[in-house]
């Protein structure tokens, strides 16, 4: 049987997303068969805007509907302190919290030699020219404790460590240790091993 | 931090689908941001044209863009077997096997009394007046072996049953027993009982 055309492009189309596979594709495009018309243009309508109504902050590379973002235009935060991270998502997921008021910088991924990705492929060079230009107290680098999170994080430390005009700067990395909730049972070594390291007092 | 809206307003769309929860949703339409302005542009054509290029064969109820469908309209198949299913999806899975070259009966769910749907709710009068209408050697019953679709298989077949004039007409159950690949060790109950009913002479 041939599918009919339509439904099978939905299909191949939700295919194309991450961690979508055949099945999932399938199931997500009969369950819209049973939505009303209205919700499917709705949805039809967030896709096409998406873009068109966001852009990228000339400031931070935060995706937002205006330029400078709503963090950027912010007097109530501090604009010395910048917490590094790699993706826009990673704002979302720290803004929850809401325990950083200060400003952020998206590097829009991370150094991967082996993919070709280079530090002039992310926004490294305009979060330099941030730092010299601006008062800047703090850089806490909040990329993923990954490998290619920590080469970038280190390699930013150690660019902005042998500029001369920026010997005030104070440069942090994230906490290491185990999340809350975790088991020290099922802990890798790694994590067991950064959690004694960063122990405190009481 | 506020969200953009027409980012957020996507993120929610996405959540209202089955299986995809809020962090699966954010990091669908982030991932979405990444892509040509052309794929957004077609996927939100697919959606909206879903339900406008398709309809409902009149003659077995599944979803295509023909009435009758491709199925229903093929002269190759014998129009002689029906297998009834719950959903189009279940169509698609069996027609991929490629093994059954009869015809189909879509009910579009199963007889859930606590969720209040009734046979009348289904499409179960369509294939009573189908059986009796046309010439039909045998129903294979294709529900799903859960419990509603269990019940919904034996309605099904006890009210065919009380019929007078069709008691020439054989309905059968799909077989049950271990899938292909299973592993007895970790076979449910049920599941082994079934086998064993099941089982067949070399």
């Amino acid at each position: 049987m041939r599918i009919a055309p339509s439904i099978q492009k939905l299909i191949e189309q939700f295919e194309r997303l991450p961690g979508i596979g055949p099945k999932t594709a399938e199931r997500l495009t009969f369950y819209l068969l049973h939505t009303p018309q209205s919700f499917l243009e709705e949805f039809a309508a967030s896709l096409e805007n998406l873009k068109k109504l966001t852009k990228i902050c000339s400031i931070c590379f935060n995706v937002s509907e205006s330029d400078p973002c709503p963090i950027c235009s912010d007097r109530q935060r501090d604009h010395e302190v910048i917490c590094v991270v790699e993706q826009p998502l990673d704002i979302l997921a720290l803004e929850k919290g809401g325990f950083f008021r200060g400003t952020y910088h998206v590097l829009h991924g991370v150094i991967d030699p082996l993919n070709n990705i280079l530090p002039e492929q992310l926004y490294i060079p305009q979060l330099v020219s941030r730092v010299k230009n601006d008062t800047i107290n703090e850089l806490i680098i909040a990329t993923d404790p990954t490998v290619e999170g920590e080469a970038t994080a280190m390699y930013i430390q150690q660019f902005l460590a042998r500029e001369p005009n920026l010997l005030g700067l104070k440069i942090t990395r994230i906490g290491r240790g185990l999340p809350t909730g975790a088991d020290i049972e099922y802990a890798d070594e790694q994590t067991l091993a950064r959690a004694f390291e960063g122990r405190k007092e009481y």
